[in-house]
């Protein structure tokens, strides 16, 4: 398989997750927190699936299509080790859909930095919120849920946040 | 349809023009042209459609996974405008395949440089070559091709190479 038809497939694996985590969480209030804005693709996905939710975008550095961009009371900008802390007091127990996309092609350092930001994640979610990642999460607090047909295990990855949080 | 839905869409196009390019070319003897790597992945496919023939790369500035990167003697670095002429004396009649996505999400300036660099790929194809292309080309020179199955008009673009060329 090449780079592409792999691409291909982790772009696909990703909307059909976010697609099925839109149906998981129709009952539950909440806003959607992506984690990570890049060019603004998802973004955007995500404003489609989610017309009357607010959108919050994480991003060190807003390098997206114009089109993209959140508006500014909704954009929290700098490192996702510290803007997530920061944000905690505003969001915390607000959030039913987050996605965590670092973006990079690198699995480990993604891995890595997944592990890092769960702890300060987690405190956001609601009950019951659900949890879209490209990298794989291990945590006490995530219950692991079935992907939809069609993404292989492991390619994309879907979980609901247990309650009551332990953090 | 979000960005997302039309970029994975444009990706899918993409390849199903390149897998279907391949069939086209299979009886005839030449190199392929890749212009503009980027990331390195769609080279990626190439490579893996054309295991035997050379394939050439052109890119202003290499920014490409380092699996992607062509070796040094099969990368022509520069601007097109400047490295496509440079290369005429290398290259000329021998490319059985091109592919041109330059990539940019700005489709007016796509086009425009499509339309600049038309002249300067013309005299690189061999009789019969194929030319993939992202932005619509038009050229006398150029014959349009019937789009594989699945893939809407205006959405990639296949051409083939008439003869004599007049260019």
């Amino acid at each position: 398989m090449s780079r592409l038809d792999s691409f291909i497939r982790r772009l696909q694996a990703q909307r059909a997750c976010l697609d099925h985590a839109a149906g998981l969480i129709a009952g539950l209030d909440g806003i959607v927190l992506e984690l990570g804005l890049g060019n603004g693709r998802t973004y955007d996905h995500l404003r489609s699936l989610f017309p009357s939710r607010e959108i919050y975008v994480c991003e060190r550095q807003v390098a997206a299509h114009p089109a993209c961009v959140p508006p500014p009371g909704r954009l929290i900008l700098g490192d996702m080790r510290e803007t997530l802390p920061a944000a905690r007091s505003r969001l915390a127990g607000r959030v039913a859909l987050a996605h965590l996309d670092a973006g990079s092609g690198d699995d480990e350092a993604n891995r890595n930095l997944a592990a890092a930001l769960t702890p300060l994640i987690l405190p956001l979610l609601c009950e019951g919120a659900v949890l879209v990642s490209d990298p794989a999460i291990a945590s006490a607090d995530l219950d692991p849920l079935p992907l939809p047909d069609g993404v292989r295990p492991g390619r994309y990855h879907l979980y609901r946040r247990l309650s009551p949080i332990r953090s």
